[in-house]
């Protein structure tokens, strides 16, 4: 018997891949929102944890690789659930060490196949997220950049920046004006529009 | 038999709920992506479209009215998937004739439920939703504010808002302080965060 943890936040989308997961003789699954994920790795003692990484409760990309790494806990195999379209949470996931990557917009049975495969401690990669991953591979902003990025994604101004992370305010638009070449944007809108779609902040 | 078309890009999620639906001797039950919906209900014609609101084909609010009319048909009672999390997709389901609102949070059986009262012509609202059709009850901007504000959260300086919506400058940095205004923002960026966040733009 294959254990299964499936992280997924909405009660509804997971019942039913729950529901659909339980029709295999060899899997044994349980559900849980990423709130609850954490520590329920210590009672259940997964062999594979399914997390959909697009869940809100997995939406902050700065803290998901150590989010990952609790939920899974140190033994089972982590597969992660995700579209392709935002490379910087597949980056996160391949941080975390994950083994599997199927995508949402393949078939039940593309998963199976990979919980399968990961269980028996093999990489199962979908090839629509490959690319997804060789993307990814290259996240151009500093971690000081993304701090930035993140704050003024928020709504913060630059004065609200500067004094948040006691910086002076010519160098906080020093670092987005970088942040924007950077990223290919017109203007800082545009830079927030682009590293939030591609998963970067 | 209640027909049911199911309409949610992700083939692996509508393949769940499809199964899950599927176990209901009273439901006969089709599924779609949202870019293949359009013209489904003329073929299979179903007394009840269940649509989820939230995927990235249905992910423009300005059209999503039009295209849930679309995709329901004239006859199929209309339900549609959602967190709650953003009022203005709720109020463009409102605006298209929808009679059920199911959360995404709950479980299985209020889905079932939902299903089985719209097919009877009557209204179902989840608890959790009924709060956001009420803030979705008021759009605060303008059609042309909102046009203003969906252009430059694509990143338009407001020069080339001016120029795509032949406008002067002027006036598009009024409509722009108008709208930082209404929303109640700090700066665009800020406004831009609000109305996205509730489904205006």
């Amino acid at each position: 018997m294959i254990r299964v943890l499936l992280v997924h936040d909405g009660c509804l989308m997971r019942s039913a891949l729950t529901m659909l997961l339980r029709r295999e003789e060899d899997l044994e699954v349980s559900g849980s929102s990423w709130r609850a994920a954490v520590g329920q790795a210590d009672s259940l003692r997964p062999h594979v944890c399914v997390a959909d990484v697009e869940c809100p409760g997995a939406a902050v990309p700065g803290t998901l690789t150590g989010l990952l790494r609790r939920v899974a806990g140190p033994a089972a195999a982590l597969l992660v659930l995700a579209t392709g379209t935002r490379p910087g949470l597949l980056r996160r996931a391949f941080d975390a060490g994950a083994l599997g990557y199927v995508s949402k917009d393949a078939g039940p049975q593309r998963l199976l196949d990979g919980i399968r495969q990961v269980a028996e401690g093999e990489r199962f990669v979908d090839e629509s997220l490959a690319l997804g991953l060789l993307q990814a591979a290259h996240i151009p902003l500093t971690p000081r950049e993304l701090s930035v990025l993140r704050l003024a994604a928020e709504g913060s101004t630059s004065a609200e920046i500067a004094r948040n992370l006691h910086l002076s305010l010519g160098t906080v638009r020093n670092y987005m004006s970088t942040i924007t070449r950077k990223t290919g944007a017109r203007n800082r809108v545009d830079a927030i529009r682009i590293s939030q779609h591609a998963g970067w902040v």
